[in-house]
């Protein structure tokens, strides 16, 4: 069941939220022992919030599509009074005092928050193999990463455990968990969802967005948390739209580029065809559909890593007499930020400039941009390097390489399933729009999930 | 004579244009010798403006206060077909192929450009003791520096060359002059005035705005600069105010606050007592004048200089080759900037955020901030230290003390003539506005300088 589904249930008594609740929490004391899913899960919260939510509903106070939907809040998102650690020991008896913007807006919503779900450390990478509260394992193989850095969010909505759990994306951390676990996940524009209370990695990179098992929910997600925060200096006062795609959206007349020059030649065979296969649906479906040639992307990238790992070595520079307490990937990537000549960092920031400009003449001729969100298919846990299109590469740079570069950009991007290798691993979509056009980039993505099943499948193992 | 009488003279058709034009260039011929506040003259392009200007007038055309006035611009204004060096031998043949946005919107103003005023190297320092165009000398005494980096811009008003002279501010360098050569300096807020066609030392510090005789006749550029303009990113949306001082403006009911930890104790006693009988004035004319503590100026300076070397050095990096073309200076203040580590950049850049909310905050109390422009008056050309209040310090780094960290936070500053040494060397106070409050800025320093004879004096050897 999706949020939609379970709220017209809701609105319809044949449900309560306290059921829609209990069944979550079961799913969790089932599953969670296998993946790791959540860090914290706070029941008590969680029945209190679901009856004062079925009290309501029975009253006539309907808070909207979120309202007694159960969700969930990766580690990163500060709670009051509730553990947040951010997958760090840095922060392992971190309780905060207040929460969140996303957490007073959910909550707003009357939707019920069932605890914290695992990351990778400090959301500082994509396997969520965690060395200090254990890596999150993939529901479709829990011999695999389901990826990062919102891992945890990845395999609880996959598996339903939540209807939606709040990602983070500085690189990539909720549309990869996304493709490797087979949910939507939603990277909105930069700006378009407050920051407050959620702990940084990198200011100018940061993004929050929601993963759920179908577009349309991302888009009811997305209605409840975008809007102008006065706390959070980079909200932006952009207007807001209504988000969610019609019944029987059309993609017809849609220009969407297919880039040719955007490492498709170092892809997984299953992964492109797989997304090739997309292109041609959309093509069939009415879309117009061109080949593009994007702006140099291992430019934009490498830019993007020169930003990435000056500001987080900024931000976790006060924390430099705890080496012990970091991870070893984590410690060296902080190393590594830390040697960096602000020279380089402020070109950087130059050339981001001109590639905003690059990309929106790209985007003055197509609405959507189609890529593959990752490479190849979720790993081996522990795998540091993995074969993409045959060629080695480090894992981590190769997971991020189609999806990074939006962070720099702050352009708006959707990860949503779109077929399975010849092991049953899910592959994903990445469809990027305009800046603060979230209304068009979810409507194109809700009309290719309407012409497919691939987000209907579950995990064998876990419910499927 | 000022702007504001010039232009009265004009439209009573007692002088022309082209009589004061022909005045100005009379007063180079004479005092460029001595003074070397040129770089170029372009008087055949002034006496035709001249003449533009006074067929139009003669017309009924009248494009404002400006109208038929001649200006000159610091010569890091790229002006079309007219050289342009920057001070620099890296730009001694650069010919630009198009105008500014200020260079525009003068023009557009009717004004008569005389040409392109001397200046520090690169804009990088304070002393405007260009080693490879010659130091610009102070009128009031030509042993000494007219202070920088826009020092050309200061000697050229001071004795009558010009009306006006555009400066560049990124840590003082219109303020400095402005004191050490007796005129009026506005640095306007950060983003009011657009810097399209300007060339670069610094992106987020770099300001630009008018050396005057008169308040009032800074108010009027202002007025004709000031607004959003599409080609620079920076530029603000803010509207635009009507600057102009009234006659007989009161600071009745001002709120002035003087800071108690502003270095007040390292300032020269004749400083020290000019700016202490202004503030004296400033109460005897009715102002609520109180003594503030300002946020911790010297941290403010400090992160200045590590944003000002880091980012100076990222866009001059692309020079590295061309050391021998550096003054020493400048050369080390870049070698400096590529030693800096991206982390301290980013976390300077973090810091100066909590500054600015620090003295929004401090000016919520109060209207305008009251401080010396420069702790010492012009020190002689080639000293590198000087004793401020009998401590022996650098010079570049004294000078700028009281000014640099306005560039930082981005708010509205102006310097006035307040007083001489026992030498005769002007003395300049420093007046600081909350950012956009231009207009109350200028009625405060207008109100000082009606009830004050300073700005009227003359260097002796230059038509004093």
């Amino acid at each position: 069941m999706n949020i939609q589904e379970a709220g017209a249930e809701l609105r319809a008594r044949r449900v309560s939220s306290r059921e829609l609740t209990a069944a979550c929490l079961l799913a969790i004391e089932r599953g969670n022992g296998k993946l790791n899913a959540f860090l914290t899960v706070t029941p008590e919260h969680a029945l209190a919030a679901a009856e004062t939510a079925d009290r309501e509903l029975a009253a006539g106070t309907d808070r909207g599509p979120l309202h007694g939907i159960p969700i969930a809040l990766k580690d990163v998102f500060c709670t009051k009074g509730i553990r947040t650690t951010c997958g760090s020991l840095l922060y392992k008896d971190h309780v905060p005092s207040y929460d969140c913007a996303v957490a007073e807006r959910l909550a707003a919503a009357g939707s019920v928050m069932l605890g914290k779900t695992h990351m990778h450390e400090l959301a500082y990478g994509v396997t969520s193999n965690n060395p200090h509260f254990g890596p999150v394992r993939n529901p479709w193989n829990t011999d695999r990463v389901p990826g990062g850095s919102s891992g945890g969010s990845g395999a609880a909505v996959a598996t339903g455990m939540a209807f939606m759990a709040m990602g983070s994306d500085t690189g990539g951390s909720i549309r990869v968990p996304g493709a490797f676990c087979n949910t939507a996940g939603l990277k909105p524009t930069y700006g378009r969802v407050s920051r407050f209370g959620v702990m940084p990695l990198d200011f100018s990179l940061d993004h929050m967005g929601p993963l759920t098992r179908t577009v349309r929910d991302a888009a009811l997600c997305l209605q409840a948390l975008a809007g102008r925060d006065e706390r959070d200096e980079t909200s932006s006062h952009a207007a807001v739209d209504s988000y969610l795609p019609a019944e029987g959206v059309s993609i017809r007349g849609l220009r969407v580029g297919v880039p040719s020059n955007f490492y498709f030649e170092q892809v997984d065979p299953d992964v492109a065809a797989a997304v090739r296969r997309m292109v041609q649906l959309a093509a069939g479906l009415g879309a117009q559909v061109e080949m593009v040639t994007v702006p140099d992307i291992a430019g934009l990238n490498a830019i993007g890593r020169v930003i990435l790992l000056s500001e987080a070595s900024a931000v976790f520079e006060r924390f430099a007499d705890r080496r012990s307490d970091f991870g070893v990937d984590v410690r060296i990537l902080f190393d590594q930020g830390a040697l960096l000549p602000a020279t380089d960092y402020v070109n950087a920031q130059r050339l981001r400039r001109q590639f905003v400009t690059a990309f929106l003449q790209l985007f003055a001729g197509i609405d959507v941009l189609m890529t593959p969100t990752t490479p190849t298919v979720a790993k081996r846990i522990g795998e540091s390097t993995i074969l993409a299109g045959g060629v080695e590469e480090d894992f981590r740079l190769a997971a991020t390489r189609m999806v990074r570069g939006i962070n720099v950009l702050g352009f708006p991007a959707i990860s949503i399933p779109c077929g399975f290798d010849g092991e049953g691993m899910p592959i994903g979509l990445q469809m990027i729009g305009r800046p603060f056009a979230e209304r068009e980039l979810l409507a194109a993505a809700a009309a290719l999930e309407d012409a497919t099943e691939f987000h209907k499948r579950m995990p064998p193992e876990f419910g499927g």
